[in-house]
């Protein structure tokens, strides 16, 4: 494995950029979004080689071009349907290039040719992921569904560069509209147990961020209604208000 | 591989027995019910190897004994809780001996050294097998499952044995308690597409066997209740008149 690209050097706060794909490997994996560090690729880049992406986390938050990924894949659990079912999209030219030998449950070409019948299916996530598909139709699509997730984003976000208590921890154009990550403001880092009690006195859990980061993230994934976002806007300046 | 034994000569209607397991073999592998042909063992055997059984169609349908086992395994969606789960009972010493390169998620250890959560769990599936064996235990445990599977296999069987129309394909003393199969009886073929049709007609569906056995097939899982039996029953006794 080849790291083609990396933002460890700023605790991965940002999305690299304009960097070279060598055109002799076989290759170029990325995660589409980072559920930890709060960073999402927002444009469908250009590669030379197979462009394989994990979307477990941001998959149908936005429109995609499809035809500029070799595979795309991940866990339906966060905007898709309950834990249980997992999605590939794969380019058929692909599948004859599995060169190790592999368990045939793990290779995709045993579901492509079973039509993804090869075992007995979760038929429970899969039939919530059904209506799931179905209601975004309705909304509007994709053109909607990412409408809506911008606009929960941006509130959120706006209120964490305004809150002189909070500040974000990613680069402003690499944040992601999936999981938004904050820390306390210098000098005040002391409230955070403080302000992760008051939110859950409001009903708000699990807004603690990842062990890695620390401070707070908030998921706004596609089941994420704008109320939601704006309990915890509502949260954050009462706050604010109670340390003035 | 090497194959034991074997029942293929009389189509798989009986379980082999009294055969010998050589001890120089790495383990032996039983499926414990025959969920296509019908044929079940009914007690756990002696092995001087590690034996290894899909336990995926009688999982909890009767008492086990676990510690004649080095490994057991299965789906859970027949006896125990939605598609989507699977369940492996696993004698530590076993996890070691593992030899193939192997995917991560596909070594027992992976998940044996991270508490089943390696990879996020599909928890709906996990809630329905928890409120399952809830409901397993307020009933009595498997003595009461094992006697509730016992009686409604024996009333299904005794119809099929009296009615002139049917007959069973398992040999008497390896019939399956899960799945019962059975045949028109000689002479009386060609009724099997109207005894199918009259079977719908009364609200049972599934009941038509396996592609490689034909016939009927009627599954007596643990969810399945003692009246459904009874409505098989009926259903076939009324037919049997229909054609007198």
């Amino acid at each position: 494995m080849e790291v083609v690209a990396s933002s460890e050097d700023r605790n991965f706060t940002y999305i690299p950029k304009g960097f070279d794909i060598p055109s002799d490997i076989d290759y170029l994996y990325i995660c589409s979004n980072n559920t930890i560090y709060g960073t999402e690729y927002k444009t469908d880049i250009d590669s030379p080689v197979p462009l394989i992406a994990d979307m477990s986390s941001n998959i149908l938050s936005r429109p995609v071009d499809v035809s500029k990924y070799a595979m795309i894949y991940g866990g339906a659990q966060k905007n898709l349907a309950p834990a249980g079912v997992t999605f590939v999209i794969i380019r058929n030219d692909m599948l004859d290039r599995v060169v190790r030998p592999l368990p045939t449950m793990m290779n995709v070409k045993t579901h492509v040719e079973n039509d993804s019948m090869f075992n007995t299916p979760p038929v429970f996530p899969i039939y919530v992921l059904r209506e799931t598909l179905k209601w975004m139709k309705s909304i509007g699509g994709m053109e909607e569904m990412y409408r809506r997730n911008q606009e929960k984003a941006a509130l959120l976000y706006a209120e964490i560069d305004r809150n002189s208590l909070f500040r974000g921890t990613v680069e402003k154009e690499d944040r992601s509209l999936m999981n938004i990550c904050f820390v306390m403001s210098e000098g005040n880092e002391a409230l955070a147990p403080e302000f992760l009690e008051f939110a859950k006195s409001k009903g708000m859990v699990g807004i603690k961020g990842h062990r890695l980061v620390g401070g707070f993230r908030a998921s706004c994934y596609n089941a994420c209604p704008k109320e939601s976002v704006e309990a915890l806007v509502a949260c954050m300046q009462e706050f604010e208000a109670m340390h003035k």
